[in-house]
């Protein structure tokens, strides 16, 4: 099985709602450093996984939507806990989607799975996975 | 599948017995940079994998048990070699006996595997996976 | 010139006035990786810059006034562009003042200078450096 | 199931043939650097995975054949995109015959499974993992 | 004190000439993550260093001009050795240069130095510190 | 001002007397990533502050008298505590002896400092800062 993965980052703003969060509760803020990884059992005739490049742009835009924002004010996400491990789904969901819409390029039709994890400190991560 | 992942580290003193461990027979030591992920299947009703407060302090105390000890004087690990990869399935073990018992939660009952990685240096790191 | 460095981290919430700043006059966040260095000429007694688990220890009581807040609404800040740069100064101050009154144990009146810098992304640092 | 990883790292230039590659079509360089993982079920009776000290020189043995190259000149690599994807590949099964072979000992012989990775940048990387 | 990192990476070949320099004599090539600081004495109106959407910029386009590159065909470097530490050099004055151009905007005329640090590998770096 | 730097790491146990050190009275141990960086002004005839190979082997030559050892049965540490601050001017002195002896060849007699980083965890290093 092969795998590329590229790295970004997001800056937002949120707060939790139930016991289990104690100070995060309050609005605070947080750093996500964010790893996509693509996976596919061959290679395409070009030698590779995915078009670096596409992958970057894509996962750049896809977090340009979270971007500098407050996520409590955000109708995707009412009445959600944005917590990191919700937070590496959506991400997740939505390279997916776009993937399947072809913004990876036709190549990207082979791809097996995607991984996103996020990092929201030097001490703590979160990572969903999914098939595609 | 999700995951979360939480860090911590421990220095402890150990020498080992074969030759295959060459110069590292000897009395030495090593910082174990420690990481702990916790996998599930579906995410709680507060959208996590499990209390992060808790993994962080769970791994600490199992950590302590270990901490600032010469391997060699332990009963545990009598006649064992405490090699990093078995110390990552010790620590793995233990972190999963403290889930059994509830220590991280109701909704850690859900978790559906544990992995324990030790760095042992910017060029070595040892893991352990298991099932819950 | 000897020197010691212990890490922790702060997640805040706070939006920025200025054109200067783009998106991030929007509210969003951060999490800061936050390493505070402590200098000296010479070593004290016990052969150390300063007592670590008392520099670990009041890093984290500094960080605390800030942790899980939205920085917009804390009174010391009023009217304030709480960028990266002019907090690594807000901590490095108030460790000064810590040491100064004795926090950092007697042998800390020998440190010269403090260090403070603070990690916003993988991409992006900023620090602070000032007598002591 | 347990791994251990070793990290070394390689300097190759190389040019890609392809529009995906954009000006990474002209002759360019990278630093790879390169973690190959070992999994196996069962410790060894020194309680091991393999002898790190070997697996460490295997691995630096197999980057020697590709360091301070221009891989465009190497005839295995003759009308090939040397891709970091396509170079994992290489790199893991080099090792798998060397694994085969005994130069990681006997009791390698037990291995499961390799995995290599290779980071071109901060922000990149790719992987490739196969059975033993 | 005060300083703002921002980092980005550029990939090149080249070769050395001198029997230090070994297999590196050969065309070969490197990943080098650059880390680029800006210093000054006091902060700006807006309490920043320098705006760090024009550093970030401003350092892309300084590493454009070498990214995938031969160095040894380039003019500006005709019968010169491209080490890491003379590189360190070339992307710091052609910073200060765009600095001292306005490139940077008007704030940073109050810029009292650049360092620019590239990582060639996991184990070697190199920097150089220059007065703006 | 020039410099570079090259890592390695070194495995050691110890203990230490005074009560300010807590549990780490008793013999434990820590893995120590080391840093070694060399300073000069101007660069030699071949462009490099010093034959990187070199420094890399004496370095590691350097961490060899110290490594797989239990540092209170070693004569020259006879009665003194072994923190991390005083070994990092141990290593810089032996690597400054060394450098005065020619072992960095004829060129490193330009060195104007070298400083020694010891990380002993991720969240925590010293440094030790002298001139040649």
């Amino acid at each position: 099985m092969f795998s590329i993965t590229v790295r970004d980052h997001v800056m937002v703003a949120h707060s939790f709602r139930g016991e289990v969060f104690g100070p995060a509760q309050k609005l605070h803020g947080a750093t996500f450093v964010v790893d996509a990884t693509f996976r596919r059992t061959h290679l395409d005739a070009d030698n590779i996984v995915v078009d670096i490049g596409l992958a970057t742009q894509e996962l750049h835009a896809v977090l340009g939507r979270l971007n500098y924002r407050n996520l409590d004010d955000e109708p995707d996400f009412a009445g959600t806990n944005t917590t990191t491990e919700f937070l590496a789904k959506v991400i997740a969901d939505r390279l997916a989607e776009r993937a399947r819409e072809g913004a990876l390029g036709d190549g990207a039709r082979g791809l097996d799975g995607i991984t996103v994890t996020l990092h929201e400190s030097h001490v703590a991560w979160a990572s969903y996975e999914r098939a595609l």
